[in-house]
């Protein structure tokens, strides 16, 4: 996975952390189908994700209309309902509006 | 790592997205001191890191004040340039304000 190519900020940010059930129980399969689902939504600017004991996804968005939207997305909503029970011992999920950045890369 | 026990927004993030050099090259040692150090910094509030080829390492902070104390400090700004000479292949730095948060946690 690559660092996400959002444009000049003000842009917002999803931070979603979380702490997963053993086991996979569909979990691969549905993160797989939710992040190409995201990429197809009004809005969506970019996802960073990684995952060593605690998850972090970041995911980037034009708007808190485009964030609340995705929120909304029926299939989403399905997902989100089966993290509850099933995927995620534990989760945070926090809003940000992104005020600046700045990048290096090697030459 | 836990997800990190910050208050009632808002308060600021920094999101740290990273590719790495090949090698450990004496990174693991500095991360750690960094981490440590960063938890002595006035308007700390909490961090969050993972990697699994992508690196996200997220610091939570009470203003932008202590996000530039914690930027200026000399031991890290040593490791910054350490970061750019040696450890990272590339890396994005987001300054956020964190607007509104929710949890969730299996009873």
């Amino acid at each position: 996975m690559a660092i996400a190519a959002t444009p000049a900020p003000p842009y917002y940010a999803v931070i979603f952390t979380s702490l997963r059930t053993a086991g996979d129980n569909g979990y691969g399969k549905m993160a797989e189908a939710m992040e190409a689902l995201a990429r197809t939504q009004s809005g969506f600017l970019g996802i960073e994700s990684a995952r060593d004991g605690l998850g972090i996804t970041v995911s980037y968005w034009e708007s808190l209309e485009a964030i609340a939207a995705w929120k909304a997305n029926v299939k989403h909503l399905v997902a989100q309902q089966h993290g509850r029970d099933i995927w995620y011992e534990e989760f945070k999920v926090r809003n940000c509006r992104v005020e600046r950045d700045y990048a290096f890369a090697h030459s």
